[in-house]
């Protein structure tokens, strides 16, 4: 169901069978991982892993994908406009 | 010099010391990791992975970071418009 994840590490291969489709709520993503196509890939790999521990591959082509790393990355600079 | 990258794995706590401050060429790196603030830690953290396996913590808000990670993206983008 979209969850393909061949294994974890630095595989020599792609990571991901498969991409899950469906929106998946920011707030229940601990980490997303953006890996560059090369060698051993020619895809470019999105996989987030949840908070409940399972990993997710996302299509980086998805608006919705490209709008959850944005908002990850604006946090940081609320993060850093705060007065210490 | 900014490599500090406390230890890998979904530890309890932040994983990056300090920061590289200096750009690195986005073909040196394999892949970038966006973690979520969170119990665990207050920052969001970006950890790339380079081609020589070495691990780096990126400043999120520094906006090469944030161009290295629109690069990826977009390049897959062009990969899906590439005829079959």
């Amino acid at each position: 169901h979209g969850m393909a994840l061949a294994r974890m590490g630095n595989e020599l291969r792609c990571q991901c069978i498969a991409t899950h489709s469906k929106f998946i709520n920011p707030r229940s993503i601990q980490d997303v991982k953006l890996t560059q196509s090369g060698p051993h890939c020619k895809n470019v790999e999105v996989i987030a892993t949840l908070k409940d521990g399972r990993e997710v591959c996302l299509e980086p082509t998805a608006p919705w994908v490209q709008l959850i790393i944005k908002s990850i990355l604006a946090k940081a600079k609320s993060n850093t406009d705060t007065p210490l």
